[in-house]
């Protein structure tokens, strides 16, 4: 181990991402009432939300559009040395597209695209959250009180992308941005899914193949509880008011997150994250590699039935006119 | 922020405790029958334990001695260049011990201690704990099957430290080692309390104040559930077995942790970890500082009952003879 | 066992408790925003409730009063004749009040007291809530939908009366209206305490001594979750938003019920219940009798720390004026 | 409803229950190692087993047999004398087998089988559990201390039958036992599925049709946790040990249980129940009738992937051989 390469650490968090709706104001309902998001800013066709537990203006970007999907995913720099240095290396890639002046919530920022084509940006300037007096929570380490609506979210978790070519975003992913790769299904050396972090949670991002081999797509966006039996709360909240649940409360064994999945009105699938899933502290940490055959329980589920056939192959845009529309 | 500083990122993790125990085999059934730790070694007068989540060899040493304490605490570095990095910063400040040849799980390590007296050490090399074929998991990121026994921890989470001084030791550990202060509580300016981390983790140290100014002493260990409820699965347990619960579960304001401490039967005190608390992922982010007056509830319990007067007085080794021994 | 006396099963349940209060609106509020209650009725000085799996039109009428306590407790009977046996057993006690009218939700009913004053009621015909179509679960043992505010309680569980002479309240409802002995604290042969039921739980009401020998106080009225998690929801939820917690999430040893005590605006103690605690199916049970010095955890907790002074002493309307009022 | 009728409750609980096992010593490590269970007695080819809740001698007797099954199912009644009343009611049946001597923990019993031939008894002698001293809870309400071996169930629940015609099975209960139907699933008017109780329980027996009318089979028994996070526990236990679970935690439509299914090593399937589902208090309770295409979630399931098709055809002993095993 004496060659250890050491780490780089220039991209610090998942700091927003930008969804698209054909329903905007049904999917802004899903998120305020169902899981306690408060609505921060409307600005044109956007509106912006945050989690009780975000420290930035927002975590969720709401645009409307013809089809469902995600607009682009934004990360913050952990310097901005950091930024800048990230900002030569996917300059060196011809992916990037240059700065813009920032948004609602954040300064400038500088905009590209993945291998794949997913749109992203990264900056280090934001706006915290200014809580009014009557929001503050006594707990100086929570923005604002606990909402008395829905089964409240705590904050924004992580994003997974679905993706032509898994092994080319990944790589993308690591070489260019400094991610880290931590677990990863394999299929006869081809590339199924990736998750990779920069920090000690075992994903910010994860890739997973689109079976047609479609570009840019959505799989996932995720928001975390980290209470286990709030996945039962909310499922028992979603299923009385007729919100589609794909997958309810399962455990993952690729990364052994407590999961669940649904569909927002608009159509973007949204994982609630209901415990802490394991912690990554070894600054070593070699990549867990699965075969597919060594997944467990028939596709990725330790504790839960299989997953249904649509969680393997819907991305948003729904392309395929077989893929179930909620 | 543009004259932000790059944070050093030396030391990984917190690796491995050593307590030291006047009752050695019953704190080694402590360990193993009610929280389904494992024994991975015995030499000398020591033996060495770890939780099934627990990637390296062993997390927990306990030694005879006389008296409760903490022996020496263990500390991963990132990388070899970072381990040099560290042990020259510490030789700086004149209180580097030397290096020693490792000890079972580990390689060559670098002992020192910090302002108040406690050892530490700091190393690259580890061992990993390779399980049998009949002790491993299906789920490949789990190094062992879930014990059948108590109520399992799954890994070693941080240990707290009560101090002469907290601010003195809060310097060192920020200076030397590069930790980050997360939270601090402070009293007219006299720092009585500090949670720092290396990661995403509000801590893997704490420091208390040491209300005699005694040097030296252990506050308490920590290992980690994770799941809220199996707090009240383990309290029931202990509380049938005759342990002693000195902090029934609650949740503490400061770091947000649902928490519970109970005695092992060495006499030091132990902390268990309900949930995930919550996660700093904002590079830039400021320390949250609790003045003691705005501390929630009377001492620091958000969801829960004050905490007793012996949690915030007793230290290992106990020296106030009108101090609570089990 | 072969004298074995067959019981009497003449009350079926607790059918509904009016709460008195100085600060209506704001107690509707409390039950409505933060325990997820709906409004079925308002009359004159009262406003009437229900839980989203209460069957009957109400569980809970809130009366304007200058003072805090309880109005009155209504029982339903097994059968109508079942309750014409238990009023020919009222009458001959010489308590009874005779018949009124019926109330919104329930029919005919009989009035009475207790020996300590606390007027009751005990009535066969009930009326069931009606969800309107929108309100309808598709679970059709759940009368409507689990709502989306606050952390929703379920049902209404029991009732607990302070009173001056626990051992004759107690006698009173076992041989007047047929319920039975599960539990009892005594104290050198006094009764201290007595939980009874008419069914598998452990009690639907349940006696406390008064210390100062005052009569007709109420102690608490509960309403359940089943689910130990969503006591801790509902601390965090009402501290965050500021209301009095005076016993955060605990186990009793009596009844084995996980608990929580919280004071709603109106100054009564409102008990919510997180567990099953456990169930008497045993026909021949033997009431369990605790001597004061072997109730757990000085003071009937289990796990949690002892209850403060004011849950011993306080029942409401609050007549010593040292007693903290919230 | 003047015309109502007064209910009988002449059976108290269902008390224990004998299965039959082709590999004896395998399922009783099953239930002691994984479910905390403790043998009390051995004799002949049978092991006799109670929970740790469980306030008789027994609940559980596993006997030698060539193939899994129950062998009896053990009712008490409410008193001598109800004892007298149903014996009488099953004599005019033609079903009663006589009176036996009783067995290790209770006292003479009247032996009878049901319409579809599951043989059971009814009897009033029981013998309680006596802890010895090392074994003695401090809660007086429980019997013996929480284990340290698995995940402990608490209590037995109820048993599930598979039957060739549930209709007429269910109104041998009705009729002969005085049980009270809760719930039921029709399909054009034909009797699918019960759900019986003679308490606020929503069952201590239910009835489902066996797909190819064979008579006899036993389609699960269910012990009780009443925590919903416990089942979690136990599948990751079960799971990491090479158990078969059926259906992972799944919440139920009909009677609302918080479920989950294993196969103990001799075959039979057992239920853990995870909450306490929802209490019957009303006396006047009506049925709630399921049309099979209400049912929930394509199969009984309200939060939960739709159960795998051996639950609705897999009953003990297994006779089709394109029924899975385990």
């Amino acid at each position: 181990m004496t060659n250890f390469q050491e780490p780089i650490y220039d991209v610090a968090q998942l700091a927003h991402v930008e969804l698209l709706s054909p329903k905007l104001e049904e999917s802004v309902d899903f998120f305020t009432r169902f899981l306690g998001m408060e609505v921060t800013a409307r600005a044109g066709q956007s509106v912006y939300l945050r989690a009780y537990e975000d420290f930035y203006h927002n975590t969720l970007k709401i645009t409307v559009a013809e089809e469902a999907g995600v607009g682009h995913i934004g990360w913050r720099a952990t310097s901005p040395q950091a930024l800048q240095r990230r900002v030569e290396e996917i300059e060196k890639t011809g992916l990037g597209r240059g700065w813009i002046d920032g948004d609602i919530g954040h300064g400038e920022a500088y905009q590209f695209t993945t291998p794949d084509g997913h749109l992203m940006e990264i900056f280090w300037e934001v706006d915290y959250f200014k809580a009014e007096e009557h929001q503050k929570s006594k707990l100086l380490n929570r923005p604002t009180k606990r909402p008395d609506r829905g089964v409240p979210v705590r904050r924004l978790d992580h994003i997974n992308l679905m993706t032509s070519n898994p092994g080319v975003d990944t790589q993308f992913m690591i070489d260019t941005l400094g991610f880290r790769l931590r677990e990863q299904i394999q299929d006869n050396g081809n590339v199924l899914g990736s998750w990779m972090s920069v920090s000690n949670l075992v994903h910010e991002i994860a890739y997973m193949q689109e079976p047609n081999r479609e570009k840019g797509k959505l799989h996932h966006l995720c928001y975390w509880y980290g209470i286990p039996q709030n996945l039962y709360d909310v499922a028992d909240l979603l299923k009385d008011h007729g919100c589609f649940i794909e997958v309810p409360p399962n455990k993952h064994g690729v990364s052994q997150a407590f999961c669940m999945y649904v569909y927002e009105p608009g159509g973007n699938r949204i994982e609630l994250f209901g415990d802490a899933g394991y912690i990554i502290t070894d600054p070593a940490w070699e990549p867990v590699i699965w075969q597919m055959e060594d997944v467990p329980g028939n596709g990725d589920t330790w504790i839960g039935t299989a997953f249904p056939e649509s969680w393997w192959v819907r991305g948003t845009p729904v392309t395929s006119p077989e893929v179930v529309k909620p």
